[in-house]
């Protein structure tokens, strides 16, 4: 059927998607949500809406679909019902309980990549994946698929380290440790991170106040070939692409189903032959338990395997947030500063030498952690994070107090004495993100006191800093409402109750 | 935030869609798929897209949210996020395998009926009824939610009587001689139907050759007093709304965990005291053995008494299409021809009469099949037919011959002697829509020969009609694929061959 374009000039979350009226609907004999081809010069396929303000005779197109045809204004597309994807038919199978095998899994991924699948298709994908639970057979098909329908780093070297945390801890600045120590010692670390999606900080968002992060792969092989290490952000370069649109799904229901497939695919698009993951384990974590834990570990191991990546796992503290700054400037000065031995933060420190001995120890050397250390102390991490940045396009002179934070200050004291017993990362978040963080790179929290810290009433417990005054405001809301830290004594036997009314709150992690 | 209303002039399918630019969302602290508020003079809950193509103060608004809004062009409207839905927690719940509550399923209907849940959120929900099965309790309260959450019927009798088929077999109009025939006899049957979906007829499609089916509650009402019985367009009349949004959903998924409550929900909500419903099963039709049908009836019986609707299920031979005839025009004039006592098609009449039958059984009446069959040939039937004809504003007095049928003709002959041992269902629903139906009503296809039927070289086999020729271009190369019936001897041994590579054809029936 022949229909004249008419530009809707919005865009469709980057799927193709074209809007026809009902009378062109009925005559094509679509009745519910169905795919067309629409050929112009090329053709491709779109999902379709019927709405009543297209006139017939005419086919409504989204940005997606202007540019991928380069249509003009009342230009002539042909349109017909499009045959139905084979990948709908596996993932058919698989809401009926059938495993799936690699070729089945690419089919999903690629239309997945593509545009080719309706947000229904892949919410179903991803429930039946959480409900079913996959196996690391269908893990693995999922991660090579991943990888082998997006764009490979190729860098020649026999050794290429790399790191993960599956995060959820705030102020985990860990990377910007871990990253110069490893490449200090000549080994290749080609870093890619993400930007916070319920966090205050991602790890891109962080080093971002140091050094640029968005770079092209090429530009990333030129600047691994400088400095050997690099911190980048993810989402420019386009490794693994599935994963972006997966998270999305994911992130609104609130499940993660795919978090193994989408650490490990993107590690082996970057050709990571070694690799340590870190595994925050507490309450305030998304593992709460050592045994949970444990168990991801062995997964994460044995995927590993499979897809030829050596992998070790730590499982560290993860009730309280890590060092003493939540927030993307705080976070990156703090790190700077331990890098320059200015400051003693034990817990980072202690947290960053595991991960880094761990991947020294992993390569076969014998001391790792304490290897680490000395690396750190010595100052070379300082200066291999400085070429770093450097080869970014970065400052490489960048001093702790050249770094601009938020000029609106709240400070937040004790009512009462006694010994911090907890910390609640989950309000700590909510806190940070009320204050601008992660947009407002200035914004954050700085703490004066950790769990098992002595307290006197009046004392600092910690202070908000925030680019803009009025969202200090939404933070004194929260701290109305919420409580952060519980003090007490340590003969306090009460934890929490659990009341009868259902728990309605967004705490989903997923940051990865 | 206050933002400028740039009306979109698209539709977003029923659910009220806001468009934001990329920095206003980064203001509002929105990453992915979020709900905001949106004040004019009322307040609404919106499902969020970014844009680029929307500029900074602007909010791109649907014709959803401009309606219910009545909005204006640059007019000024506040927005801000949305508390996150309870029902959300409810799914994810759901997503946990946790079984859910009356209140719960309430809550998560309401916010569907409402535009409050995305395609995602709806997908993931049923596909964990799908993937997890829901059982009686969850059927129950998902029959009452949506009952609730719509309008009821509320008719002044104490007994009310009521027929559903679960459907997947083509030619089926029997429930134009069941209405009329339990109606003849003084009882209510406020029958509500569907259009066709996948199929080439539904039976408000073949209803609306002889009279109009589209009605608000209240005319129903006053038809119903006039003559007992209607049979009108079920989606014109707002019982259980919610149906109409699930069936979206299962129909792009292939699966239909709402079967049981959505017919149920529907004789709810038109007030039934007693239903029969038709389960047709063998190879072509939704249930594939007598033991599967078996096992659907005791859920829908038991789901019956506990909505307080005494319920018969009759198991019905599926294999091949009801009568001779398919496709809207040609059903609605075979129906009126049996009701006339002009012609003997004995499948429709022992269909209706077994249903018929079953119903007066069920009433407490010995004999009733016998009884319906009485009606049917005594012409009460038909009398009480032409009633509801005119109660609903058709040609009382219409004849078979009235009837307009498809000019363009096309003759399958057979190729050899032999014995019609099966027909497809499904190719033969497939060869319908192409020539045209359900939307040109005089299409469709008039069988000579049945499973069964001997078969000289060179006789008819059946005939398709269509309003256009080109369709029957269609049509022939359908034929030119595909076998539509199996012609032998009773000894062939084949039923037929399964290959290894995968079925990948839309097969799925949901005419419910």
């Amino acid at each position: 059927m022949q229909l004249k374009v008419k530009i809707l000039n919005i865009e469709s979350g980057g799927k193709p998607v074209v809007f026809l009226s009902d009378e062109d609907a009925d005559e094509l004999n679509i009745t519910a949500s169905e795919r067309v081809t629409v050929q112009a010069k090329k053709k491709i396929t779109a999902i379709i809406n019927i709405s009543t303000t297209i006139e017939k005779g005419f086919l409504g197109v989204t940005e997606e679909v202007r540019k991928s045809l380069s249509l003009k204004q009342n230009s002539r597309v042909n349109v017909e019902i499009a045959p139905f994807p084979k990948s709908l038919q596996f993932i058919r199978n698989k809401l009926s309980g059938k495993k799936l095998l690699y070729p089945e899994i690419y089919e999903i991924v690629q239309d997945l990549v593509d545009g080719n699948l309706s947000e229904n298709e892949i919410s179903a994908f991803v429930t039946a994946l959480h409900i079913d639970k996959i196996d690391l057979d269908e893990a693995t098909s999922l991660s090579r698929s991943m990888v082998d329908t997006g764009k490979t780093l190729s860098i020649d070297k026999k050794i290429i380290v790399d790191k993960h945390s599956i995060g959820g801890v705030p102020g985990d600045k860990t990377t910007l440790l871990v990253v110069p120590i490893l490449a200090s010692q000549g080994f290749t670390i080609p870093k890619t991170s993400s930007r916070a999606i319920t966090s205050v900080a991602g790890t891109a968002d962080r080093a971002e106040v140091l050094m640029p992060v968005e770079f092209t792969t090429k530009k990333m092989l030129q600047i691994l070939k400088k400095s050997n290490g690099c911190i980048v952000w993810g989402g420019a370069i386009e490794l693994a692409p599935a994963d972006e649109i997966f998270v999305k799904t994911e992130f609104s229901l609130h499940i993660d189903p795919l978090l193994l497939p989408s650490i490990m695919s993107k590690k082996k698009a970057v050709g990571a032959t070694h690799l340590v993951v870190d595994i925050p384990t507490g309450r305030g974590a998304k593992m709460k338990t050592t045994g949970e834990a444990d168990l991801l570990a062995r997964d994460i191991i044995e995927l590993g395997r499979r897809l030829g990546i050596h992998t070790h796992c730590v499982v560290t503290f993860g009730e309280q947030p890590i060092g003493n700054t939540v927030g993307p400037a705080l976070e990156a000065k703090e790190a700077l500063e331990v890098l320059m031995n200015q400051k003693n933060v034990p817990d980072l420190i202690d947290k960053a030498c595991n991960i880094a001995g761990s991947m020294f120890e992993l390569l076969g050397k014998k001391g790792g952690y304490a290897f680490a250390k000395k690396i750190l102390k010595s100052g070379q991490a300082e200066e291999k994070m400085r070429e770093i940045i450097k080869a970014q396009g970065g400052n490489s002179r960048i001093l702790p107090e050249d770094i601009p934070i938020g000029k609106h200050l709240l400070y937040i004291r004790s009512e009462k004495s006694g010994q911090i017993l907890w910390i609640e990362n989950r309000i700590i978040v909510e806190i940070g993100r009320a204050a601008g963080g992660p947009k407002d790179k200035g914004a954050g929290i700085v703490f004066n006191k950790k769990i098992g810290d002595h307290v006197k009433k009046g004392e600092l417990l910690f202070t908000i800093y925030a680019e803009k005054s009025y969202k200090l405001d939404r933070v004194k809301y929260i701290l109305s409402t919420r409580v952060p830290l519980g003090l007490g004594e340590k003969s306090d036997m009460l934890i929490h109750t659990v009341t009868e009314s259902p728990v309605v709150e967004r705490t989903f992690v997923i940051d990865r």
